[in-house]
């Protein structure tokens, strides 16, 4: 049987969704690039995000840095020195491993956070040899995994994380924004990590895209938010370091959740999850919250809690995200090594701002919706593949499609098209081919609706809406299209739209082998 | 008196549009980044370009490639050996100077494209010295402008131009979208070049960012455009290497231009002056077509003209970016690097498609904006500097604005901030300090439009709308004004909305400083 994986990387390659870069040349291990398809479902992402986050509070701001940064940067924040990944080689062969995953291939558990000393203790112990050739490998060392560049002839750095550009930036941020807090500075950009062993499609890339949300504020308001009671009985989806041994993840109300975390860090958890479950509409059991322990947390994060997706082709529950308190790591970081002093003088008060980091991996993210998307299922005789993407992140809001391209259809959708065009939405176009193969065509790369044009349309100007979902059509006057698209695309389903159409049938789906996505707030 | 390139420099500082990277460890040479402000007008640019140009055929698309690509990339296109600048070093005190801007600093003309040995003797015959320290220069060598990056084991390099990626990716994309030429690939994103001497605020940097598209075509065709009629008679602001010792401007039409020029490549000029002149409405002064001569040409290019920007604090016209007739020199290039065979099968034949290449820097073209925009002038006693932007690239759409922050006036704003917000439009919110001064504010990172919210809005329901550049105020409804704000933005003049307000004269401008955009086409 085909693995699910694979079946994603045919269909995304065939379909202008991602491929390996520079595949003319063989490709480079951990680099994808985004097909036209996946260029428009990233951007919707990326655009639903910021929409999102920096619409939750009138002084959070997009900015936008340098992927290159100077050294100096990279010392104060701590990445020279403990961006670090544990290797091991191989004395017969020369294969490069990252050691604590060649342990985690041989024994159970995680072995993240462990020193040099300590794995090569359990390399030694349990015999473990080289996955390549057998061979014996060699103590453990680190490696930076920053990639180191030479900007004219000062040492500089690519970004390992978006994070710093925020931070180095936020004096004079401060300043534009008139110095009120808490301010958010986003970034939506790249991030580059030289990972030994880049795996997992878009899941560990050493080129990758981030929107990461840096929100600096008074340490001494920690303890609330102001909308907190807003959110004090929603319940959190957790999986806390106590209950994962069991695997089961709670709901907690945010009031009880914030017995043991602070009231500011639970406010943006529960924005967080409101994110993936009201903006996107992802089923809630694919998501929680996952703590992180004391030996697993990143050296600069007082509380870390990871965000994750349940992503059935990687094996389950994945990190696409983390919510991170990192205190005055940074500021207090780039005043030591700077000079500059971060002090800023605020509510009669002088200190550093602490800052609270809602950070997502924005290709983990796409790969994530794929994947639950991904649904493949017999009607009738034929095997029908969808990808039921949340509608807010379909690559194009609707497909205009003539039944036949003559007796004045194909004019017609040309027009219906730059109607909707005109209203805002992003329309595919598609003459040729039988109507059954378009529509195929367009379940395949998960767009949400297929409006039909046909003989009808000409004389009563009436078309068809085609759930990509349930495949049942509905049909609405031309005129009210625009606005029903509108509806559509915020969740509506297809039914409250207009009257059933009766077609010949595609046949029923089977509808357990995916979920239809239900409520998506824009 | 202050240049008008540092005014630029010090109001973008202060009000979030630029500055130095990493400037609290003294900056990095050649590297900006972008505030909050800045990054809001830079996206305007970005979605503006995609629209457009991305509109101009349904088989146009964006895709999104890696920033890092193998070195067989770039041996193939020739990257490798010719992307390289003349330099030279000063014997006394080590500084390292571009030997043809080196020369052009103190002899007239331009020296682009010499070779070194041309460079040492006309260093050599009028005696120039380092600028620095008045040493002794050396020969002048060659260095290749790329970054190399160490990508695990293989050697990389960032890319000097996003075009490499749309050539790898084609065969893909041929695929993809069903093999119809022409196909249009499109990246917007991050090029990287290690300038030896970056300078001139945002037009010479290190890092940034591109937007080009590459036209894939059948090469049979190139002396036709399906629409090639419709442009005919339309006139192209031309400066042919003919007339560049004049420097006059002739005004061609498209037909007699293609005399010349092959009516494929002319078609696109044409599209490209209509960016600038309908869609951003920059007045048609500030805009031309250079050509290039034999020796100024990059070596890929058949046919290579400059697109430039007047902008006055970089002394005059300066390229913004260029369109490129590359031939199949890329696609070729590939093939015979990578092994595989880049002919297609179109109509019936059999071939490797050529490139036209539209190429835009974002970040030169978002300078020449401010800059033309940039206009200071007596209003009364006081001074008012404005950010005349095109309004389609304005920050925000328009400010709301309470007159006073009581008698419901600020909850009658923030209710008109929604609606505006629901109707698709980016709205600023500000409450605090005098009406002038807020007026000042929005003026200064160029809000084309003011909503003011007084004591008439909650009396009887009407809002003063008023205009960036001629600070003219007309009463609006407040029903009426997401559809009179879209107006607006499209480009009608504020007269045409509402009645005028007789206002405490803000004083009338000097209208003869600058200009006022009009036809924005959207």
């Amino acid at each position: 049987m085909v693995k699910k994986e694979n079946k994603i990387e045919e269909i995304a390659r065939r379909r202008g969704i991602f491929w390996t870069s520079s595949d003319i040349y063989g490709g480079v291990s951990g680099m994808y690039d985004y097909g036209h398809i996946g260029t428009l479902i990233k951007r919707k992402w990326e655009n639903t995000w910021r929409k999102y986050f920096l619409g939750l509070n009138g002084n959070f701001f997009e900015i936008d840095c340098r992927n290159m940064m100077p050294d100096k940067v990279f010392k104060a924040s701590g990445h020279v020195d403990s961006f670090v990944d544990p290797i091991t080689k191989c004395r017969k062969c020369g294969g490069i491993e990252r050691a604590d995953h060649l342990v985690e291939s041989i024994l159970e558990g995680n072995f993240e956070g462990l020193s040099p000393g300590e794995l090569t203790k359990l390399i030694r112990e349990h015999r473990i040899k080289c996955p390549k050739c057998g061979g014996e490998m060699e103590e453990v060392g680190i490696l930076n995994m920053m990639f180191p560049v030479m900007i004219g002839s000062s040492l500089g750095y690519l970004r390992p994380e978006t994070a710093q550009g925020a931070y180095v930036s936020f004096p004079r941020e401060f300043e534009v924004s008139r110095k009120r807090l808490p301010l958010g500075l986003a970034i939506l950009g790249r991030a580059y990590r030289n990972e030994i062993s880049p795996r997992n499609l878009l899941i560990r890339m050493r080129e990758f895209d981030q929107a990461e949300l840096q929100i600096f504020f008074n340490p001494d308001m920690i303890n609330d938010h102001e909308s907190f009671n807003e959110i004090s009985l929603y319940n959190l989806r957790i999986l806390s370091v106590d209950s994962r041994k069991s695997g089961i993840v709670h709901e907690i109300s945010c009031k009880d959740v914030s017995v043991k975390l602070p009231k500011f860090y639970v406010y943006y958890m529960a924005m967080i999850q409101k994110f993936y479950l009201d903006v996107l509409g992802l089923p809630p059991e694919k998501f929680r919250f996952r703590e992180l322990s004391d030996e697993e947390k990143a050296f600069y994060n007082k509380y870390h809690w990871d965000i994750e997706l349940d992503i059935e082709s990687m094996d389950g529950f994945r990190e696409v995200g983390g919510i991170h308190y990192r205190t005055d790591h940074d500021l207090a970081g780039h005043q030591k090594v700077s000079g500059r002093d971060m002090d800023i003088f605020h509510d009669g008060k002088k200190f550093i701002p602490h800052v609270l980091e809602l950070s997502f991996g924005i290709d983990r993210n796409v790969y994530a919706v794929l994947d639950m998307g991904f649904v493949e299922e017999m009607v009738g005789q034929e095997e029908r593949t969808t990808l039921r993407l949340p509608r807010a992140l379909s690559p194009f809001d609707c497909a205009v499609l003539p039944l036949v391209k003559r007796d004045g259809m194909d004019a017609k959708a040309l027009e219906i098209r730059k109607t909707l065009t005109a209203a805002g939405m992003d329309v595919f176009y598609d003459d040729s081919g039988s109507i059954g193969r378009r529509y195929r065509r367009m379940d395949e790369i998960g767009v949400a609706a297929c409006i039909t044009v046909d003989s009808d349309t000409i004389a009563s100007g009436t078309v068809t809406l085609r759930d990509r979902d349930t495949m049942k059509q509905v049909l609405i006057k031309d005129r009210d299209l625009a606005g029903k698209m509108r509806l559509y695309i915020s969740g509506e389903p297809a039914e409250s739209l207009g009257n059933a159409v009766i077609v010949k049938p595609e046949k029923n789906p089977d509808m357990n082998s995916g979920f239809t996505y239900s409520a998506q707030g824009k």
